[in-house]
C-alpha cells in the first residue's frame, strides 16, 4: 500500500520545540514522528511508530535467534514481590504507585525480575528445565526526576529486558555469552557506533555486568577507553592504587598553623610560603581533601560519611551516587555541622574519622590513599593542618570508596595505557545478577542429585524506545534526520515535483511499481511547492528521495540519497531498477 | 525455527485453577497460554503471546486496509485533558488514577478520546486534511470492581481503539460505515460467531452506536433479537410503548384497605379477596411497582429517584447502571426512609412523586405507564393501596426510563416481532461520538469557507486480548483448546509417540520438512509417554497434530485433526504434501 503525504497524518515544523536541548528529540519533534504528551512521556505519530516497529523487529529477531522465548508480563503490578526483594522501597520516588479501588499497593513495573522469576517458579522444578532465557519488549515505566532529551530518558518508554536462568556459574556465563553475542548483532544492525564497557549493576543488584554505549556527545553517559583496550562506564572504573610504602622511616606528623586556608588553592599557597619542601613546591595532589556528605538510607536513616580524595581532584557525584544507591547522598548543611561538633569545617582531618574513632564517623578514602602515602591535611582545628600524615600509621580509614572524578590520562586499572573519555547513550546492559532474586523469591530447582538448589539468573536490557532516539541522534545532520535503511519508515520517498499531470502520473505510476515490488513508499503527492517537498523529505529523513520533476521532460528522474547528499540524473526507462539494487543493497553506484 | 516441547516455557495442568469460572479461563490456564499475575491482571507465556500477536496482525491488517494509520499513545496520561471534558470524575473508582514525584496527577489510559482530539488538533486546521481515522493497538486500564473469567473482563488488557475525525455528518457516517465493514471483516476472519447489536454510548457520551457481540453462554451481555431483524444489547433495548388510552370514562381513582402487602405478591392475594374485578382476578400487571433508589452523582450528592415500573417485572440493574452513569444507584436504607417520611415503604404510591410534587423526589416510569393506563400502587399509607389510579389523571411522572427487566417474547420495539434473548461478550463497540470531545477540546478546523467549525468524530474499538478468551470460549471442548487456523500459535503439533531412535528421526525430518515450507511447527520430543504427550496437545490445542508412532513400522503416519477429531493414517511419503495441503486450506480429504 502506498502512503500518500497528502493522507498522512504528519506535519512538520519549522521551529524548534522550546525543550528540546539535543539534535534527535529536535528532529523527531520537527520531523512529526512524536510528539509529547507529559513530560517524559511520548505519543508515537505514523513515522515513529514505523521506526519503532523496525527496531522492536531486529531485537526480536536476534533474540529468538540464541532460542530466547517471548512473553509479555503485565506494566501494572502487585507490591508483594517487589517488597520480597526490597524494590518496592529500594526504587525510591523512581518508582511510580498506585493503589486500586480495594486500597491495594501496586506499581508501574520498571523492571521485571521478580516476576519472572515467580513465573520459572512457577512452572519449572528441576535442572532438566535448565537454560531457560524469556524475554518481552514491553512498556515500562521509571518516574525520572528530570526527564530529558526526548526519548533519550523518558518517563513511559519501551524496552526488550530479558532473563537467564541457570543451574550453575558456567550456565550463566554461556547465557550472559549469549546475550554479548546477541547484542553485538542488535547494535551492528542499528548501525549504531558502539563500546561495550564495564559496568556497575545499580539496584539490580548482582555481579558482572556490561554495558553497550552508542557514542555520542550529547549521551548521559561517560565511559573511559586505555589504548590497551580498557573500556569501562566511569561510574565502573576502579582507580589504579598505587604499591603501599613503606612506613619505616617516614617522618613524623607534624601539625602547623595554616590560617585562613579553607580550600586547596589557599592551603597549597600557604604551605608552601609557611612550611616549604625542599625538593619541589607543595601541590594539590599533595594535600587530602576531607568532603563530608550526609547519606540518607532507603529506611530514612540518616549518617554522615567522610570521603578523602587527593587535593587536586573533584568528588564525581555520579560515581559517588552509583556507590552509594540506593542510599542517596546531600551535601553537608551548617545545622549538620553543629550537630557533628568533631568535624571542624574546612579543616577535617582522618585523625577523629573512622567506625573505631570517637566521632564513629565513616570514613572511606580515594584508593590511592594507599598505606604508607603521606598527606597534608585538616588538624581539626579552625586554621591548622597536619603535615606528613601517614595512611595506615597515623589513621586508618574504614575502606576505599570510587567517588573521585577520572580524568584524561589517568592510568587504566589494568595497566593497559592512559585512559581516553567520551560520551555515550546507554543503548544496553548486560548482568550477571546471581542468584539475588531466587534466593529472595525461593526459586529452587532440583539437581541432578535431588538436591534442591537456588537457580543463577542474568538480566538484560535493551532501550527499544531510546534506541530510535539514539539512530536518530547518531544519523541526523543539519537538515533534519537521515535514517539507515533497516530502521527507516519507508525505503523510498517518490517526491512529485511540480503540477503538470504528468509529473503527478509518472510519480504516482513509479511509487506503484515500487510497491508493487514490495518496497514501501512514501509518494508526496500534495499540491505544495517543491519547496517545501525537498524540505520535508530532508526532515523527513528517508534514505532514498526521488525527485520526478522538470527534468522528466529530458527523459530523467533525480535519485538522491538523504545520507551523503548524491544526487543522480538517472534514465526515466532505468530508474525502477536502479531503485530496486539500491533498496536491496545491489547497487555498485551507491 | 522449530519449537520443541522439550524446551518450550510451558507446563500443562491437570486441575482448574481454583478462579477459572468459564472455559476459556479454564484451558488458556490449562495448557500454560497465561497466568494470573494479580486480580485480572494476566501474564502471556509463549503460546498465549503468538495468539495475542495473531489477532493483533488481523485487526491491524483490517484497519490498515480502510485506510487508518496506526500511531501510539502513552498509558500514562496527564489529568487536564480528561478533566476537560469531565471524564477524570466520571469514570469514578473505574480509572487508576496517580501522582508522579511532583505531586502531578496522572491516570492510566482506560480510553484515548481525549488524546487523539488533541494530537489532530496539535496537527491539523482545515477541512481538506479530512477525513481521517487513527488507530493503535495498546495496553489499557480499568479498576473493574470485579474483574472475572480470566481475560475477558481483566484491569489491564490489549485493545485496538481507532478515532475517525470529519467534517460533517455525512462524513461521519461513512467513517462509522468504513469501521464497521472492517470489523465484519476481524469477527470473520477470528471465526467468531457474532451478532450486531444495537448498544448504549455509555460514558463515551455519543448518540449512534452498535456492539459486536461473540455469542456465547459464558457472555457478560445479554442480548435480544427478533425474527425480522431487530438486535440490541439488553441495556439499548426499547421498550415497545403501547398506545396511549383515553382518560375520559375511567373510573375515579379509590383507596382501599389491603393490610399487610408489603409485596405485589401479598397484594395481588388480597386485592383478589377484598376488592375483587368482575372480568378476571388482579394479576401483578396490574399494579404500579414503585423501587426507590438513592443515587449518588460524580460530585458526590446524594438525591433520591423512583422508578414505577409494572409489578410483574423487577428493576434490571445493569439497565438501570446504563440509564444512569455516570452516576450511580443504590438501594434505599432504613436511615434513607427515615428522612424522607413522603415515602411510606412498602406503600409508596405516585401521588407524592415528581419534581412538582411537595415531595420533589424525582419520579420516573416504565415506557409501558403511558397516559390513561390504570394502577393499583401504594397509596402512601402502611396498609393501604390505591385502585384505578390514571396515569396523566391522577399523575403525572417526570419522564421515562429503560428500567425494567426485557423479557423472552416481549414485543420488538420497530414491530419486527417477540424477541428472543441470547448472551454475548462484547468484542467490538462503534460509536458516532459527534462533538462531545472536539467541543470540550476545542479541535477545530477551517471549512470551505474559512469559517471554523467543529470536527466530528468516531470511536471505535475491538478488544483484543479478550478476542483470545472469546475464541477459545467458542472452540475449546471438554479436552482443552482447540485453535481455528488462522490463530493457532503453531500449525501443526509433531508428537514424536516412542523412544525409538527411528520415530525420534522421522518426527524430527518431518518438523524440519515443514518449518523449511514456512509451516510453524511445535514438535514434542520430550521423554515422555504418548499418552502424556497425546494429553498436552490436545489442552494445547493446535489445528493439526501429527503422531509419529509405531504405524510408522508400517509406513504410516496419524494426522490428527483437533477440531473434528478425524485421524487419518497417512502413508509416510505422502504427509508432507497432506499436510502442506492441509495447512494451506487446499486439502479436499480436510
Amino acid at each position: 500500500m502506498i502512503t500518500r503525504m497528502s493522507e498522512l497524518f504528519v506535519r512538520t515544523l519549522r521551529e524548534d520545540p522550546a525543550d528540546a536541548e539535543v539534535p534527535s528529540h529536535r528532529w523527531l519533534v520537527r520531523a512529526g514522528y512524536i510528539r509529547r504528551a507529559a513530560p517524559g512521556i511520548y505519543t508515537w505519530l505514523p513515522l515513529g511508530i514505523r521506526v519503532l516497529r523496525n527496531v522492536e523487529r531486529i531485537v526480536r529477531e536476534e533474540m529468538d535467534a540464541i532460542g530466547a522465548q517471548e512473553v509479555s508480563f503485565p506494566a501494572l503490578l502487585p507490591r508483594e514481590p517487589y517488597e520480597a526483594t526490597g524494590r518496592w522501597t529500594e526504587y525510591g520516588p523512581n518508582l511510580f504507585r498506585l493503589k486500586d479501588r480495594k486500597g491495594g499497593d501496586y506499581l508501574l513495573g520498571p523492571t521485571h525480575e521478580e516476576m519472572f522469576t515467580l513465573a520459572v517458579k512457577d512452572l519449572y522444578s528441576s535442572y532438566k528445565d535448565l537454560p531457560l532465557s524469556l524475554y518481552q519488549i514491553q512498556t515500562k515505566y521509571r518516574d525520572e526526576a528530570r526527564p530529558r532529551a526526548g526519548l533519550l530518558r523518558g518517563r513511559e518508554f519501551v524496552m526488550k529486558d530479558s532473563y537467564s536462568f541457570d543451574i550453575d556459574d558456567a550456565g550463566l556465563q554461556k547465557s550472559y555469552d549469549l546475550h554479548r553475542s546477541a547484542y553485538v548483532k542488535i547494535f551492528n544492525r542499528l548501525g549504531l557506533e558502539y563500546v561495550i564497557v564495564a559496568a556497575m549493576s545499580g539496584a539490580m543488584g548482582g555481579s558482572a555486568s556490561e554495558e553497550f554505549l552508542a557514542v555520542a556527545e550529547n549521551g548521559e553517559d561517560t565511559f573511559v577507553r586505555s589504548p590497551g583496550g580498557y573500556a569501562a562506564n566511569v561510574e565502573a572504573v576502579r582507580t589504579h592504587a598505587p604499591e603501599p610504602l613503606p612506613i619505616e622511616g617516614a617522618p613524623a606528623a607534624h601539625v602547623e598553623d595554616t590560617p585562613d586556608t579553607p580550600t586547596i588553592e589557599t592551603l597549597v599557597a600557604v604551605a608552601n610560603q609557611r612550611v616549604p619542601r625542599d625538593d619541589r613546591p607543595w601541590q594539590a595532589a599533595d594535600t587530602l581533601k576531607n568532603v563530608v556528605l550526609m547519606v540518607t538510607g532507603v529506611d530514612g536513616t540518616r549518617t554522615p560519611l567522610v570521603i578523602g580524595i587527593p587535593g587536586d581532584r573533584e568528588v564525581d557525584l555520579k560515581r559517588l551516587a552509583a556507590q552509594l544507591e540506593p542510599a542517596e547522598a546531600e551535601p553537608f548543611t551548617d545545622a549538620d555541622f553543629e550537630r557533628y561538633p568533631a568535624l571542624v569545617k574546612g579543616y577535617i582531618g582522618p585523625q577523629v574519622l573512622g567506625s573505631e574513632s570517637e566521632s564513629g564517623i565513616r570514613y572511606l578514602v580515594d584508593p590511592r590513599v594507599t598505606a604508607g602515602t603521606r598527606w597534608v591535611t585538616g588538624a581539626n582545628e579552625s586554621g591548622r593542618h597536619v603535615f606528613d600524615l601517614v595512611a595506615g600509621r597515623d589513621f586508618t580509614p574504614d575502606g576505599t570508596i570510587e567517588a573521585a572524578e577520572v580524568r584524561a590520562g589517568d592510568p587504566a586499572p589494568d595497566g593497559s595505557g592512559p585512559l581516553q573519555l567520551a560520551r555515550g547513550i546507554e543503548m544496553g546492559h548486560i548482568f550477571q545478577l546471581g542468584r539475588k532474586y531466587a534466593e529472595a523469591l525461593g526459586l529452587k530447582v532440583l539437581d541432578s542429585n535431588g538436591k534442591l538448589v537456588t537457580v543463577t539468573m542474568g538480566s538484560y536490557g535493551v532501550g527499544v524506545s531510546r534506541a530510535v532516539a539514539a539512530v536518530a541522534e547518531a544519523t541526523s545532520d543539519d537538515k533534519g534526520l537521515a535514517w539507515p535503511r533497516e530502521l527507516a519508515p519507508f525505503q523510498v520517498h517518490v517526491v512529485a515535483a511540480g503540477k503538470d499531470e504528468t509529473i503527478l502520473l509518472a510519480a504516482a505510476d513509479l511509487a506503484r511499481r515500487l510497491d508493487d515490488a514490495g518496497i514501501s513508499v512514501l509518494l508526496d503527492d500534495r499540491k505544495a511547492s517543491p519547496g517545501v517537498k525537498f524540505a520535508d523529505a530532508e526532515i523527513m529523513g528517508m534514505p532514498t528521495v526521488v525527485v520526478v520533476g522538470k527534468s522528466l521532460a529530458e527523459g530523467t528522474i533525480e535519485v538522491r540519497d538523504r545520507t551523503t547528499g548524491q544526487r543522480d540524473n538517472v534514465a526515466v526507462d532505468e530508474v525502477f531498477e536502479r531503485l530496486l539494487a539500491t533498496v536491496r543493497g545491489t547497487d555498485a553506484a551507491a
